[in-house]
């Protein structure tokens, strides 16, 4: 189980963790809070055989976090529901909460609270983040406009490669497929074009490219035009992985025609990949142009 | 009596519900949030063939409801996990969610987000609820002290002698166990608790009498003496299921010794049932005093 002491250390934001009903969190004055949960289920999400308990906690809390990113936010506790199986290792209960942990530490988010319950037969996760940002600043997928350019951070593709090696029964290296085993949530990228007002709409890339565009698209009603030769891709992916593959955790924005975007925002490459139209989304590949239909990124396609 | 905030059916607090990155949710200037997060996992805490799908929709969320009143605060958004098998029938989900959402409107509480998987077998649910109180008033498990008196609303055992009459495979009537199929969080007592200032310290019945009062003394460093007379049993619950049942979802609360605390709160009985004490948990049963030790509820105790 998870120790107590784990929560007890805790920032100045939050007054209580684990062991009262419910966790109190200070809200910074003219702010207002956000709230995204995933799972990450066991056979769904990832498989023990495949993904080190390390990086499945990791993983775990790295999805909650990109969604506060692709909101411009601030990332501040965190909560979380595990559920394991009898027989488990506490081994591997150990490392799970090692690699959430270290994630937490790194973003200055606490584990605040969950709950914990005794699972059939697989380990089952819940990740709750609450972050805040200041009020009315917050970054939806709604404020795209025609002509709005697109852009996306690091490369895309690594995540949906890994899997495809890990299909093919091949051990692959951890270190190579970082973006697969330890994503980083761009969340610095997030808040500096919230600080900004730069991005016009932002989503995460959580179930790839062309199906995290429709959502903006539809969110804002408008369309888009990506070109395939401008997408960076992951060195080992193809443009199909990179076009379709989910779980990179990038985020991808729009901001207004005249804004001048750095190569880099915190570290981090920022790539122009195309722009917003009023309706239809398309792919210009070679110099044709065809629709770009939501690839359907499901988890392990089964 | 109901909390102003209760009544008042709310969605202006909610700027963004299902459809983006995160919820954003405005917070009452002044005040701190609340966050709880309970697992309602199918074969743990509910069983299909016994409980209608309805019922444990509403569980789900009452179960999260409870702690937010159990900290005297104000509900205010919810978010559901869900991960469901794939035979499940859609006339199921529709059921569980109405009697979800059939609760969340009694309580003004939003359903502004939450994530949904395939499972590989059974339901699993997981319910946050968001709700706030105004800064440094929520009623923690740490503020009793020797001499305060101990008071519990409504009756207990109800919802345990439920489950034994399941469990001796009897059909039951879900009218006579309203408290185990359709439970009512205590959030407008608990609201009138925490505007009052009257409670040194408070938690929710979920474990069992015996548990949570265990909960209070290890948090606020005291000890405790229960009159088994005093305690208002439910009428087919015996002296044992009213002190180690849970899930009943009522409040156990201490006062300072010279308050006057009304029969009723917000329409609910309030019932005295022993004092706080310097150590120890104590039972005092026909004039004979006895240690009372955890009851140690387990569900669906296998």
């Amino acid at each position: 189980m998870i120790c107590r002491a784990v929560a007890r250390g805790r920032t100045a934001g939050i007054r209580l963790g684990i062991g009262d009903d419910a966790a109190v969190l200070r809200v910074p004055q003219g702010h207002e809070i956000l709230v995204t949960t995933d799972f990450s289920l066991e056979g769904v999400h990832f498989r023990r055989e495949w993904h080190p308990a390390a990086s499945v906690g990791h993983r775990c809390l790295a999805r909650g976090l990109s969604d506060i990113a692709a909101m411009g936010g601030e990332p501040r506790a965190a909560f979380l529901s595990l559920a394991l199986p009898a027989g488990l290792p506490q081994r591997w209960v150990d490392e799970f909460v090692r690699g959430l942990l270290a994630l937490a530490k790194k973003y200055g988010v606490t584990l605040a609270g969950g709950d914990t319950a005794q699972s059939p037969a697989r380990v089952l996760a819940d990740i709750v983040v609450v972050g805040s940002a200041p009020k009315g600043k917050a970054i939806t997928r709604a404020g795209a406009r025609p002509g709005d350019v697109l852009y996306v951070t690091g490369e895309l593709g690594g995540s949906a490669a890994a899997l495809d090696e890990l299909y093919r029964g091949r051990k692959i290296s951890a270190k190579k497929f970082a973006r697969h085993f330890h994503p980083e949530p761009r969340v610095a990228v997030g808040c500096f074009l919230r600080e900004r007002g730069w991005a016009t709409a932002m989503i995460d890339l959580s179930d790839g490219l062309s199906t995290d565009l429709h959502h903006i698209c539809e969110e804002s009603g408008v369309g888009a035009e990506v070109l395939a030769e401008a997408i960076p891709s992951h060195h080992a992916a193809s443009l199909e992985q990179a076009l379709n593959g989910g779980e990179d955790y990038e985020l991808l924005f729009t901001t207004r025609p005249g804004r001048k975007v750095p190569q880099k925002i915190a570290g981090v490459p920022v790539t122009r990949i195309g722009k917003i139209a009023r309706s239809g989304v398309f792919l210009t590949r070679n110099g044709e142009r065809e629709n770009l239909a939501p690839g359907g990124w499901e988890h392990f396609r089964r």
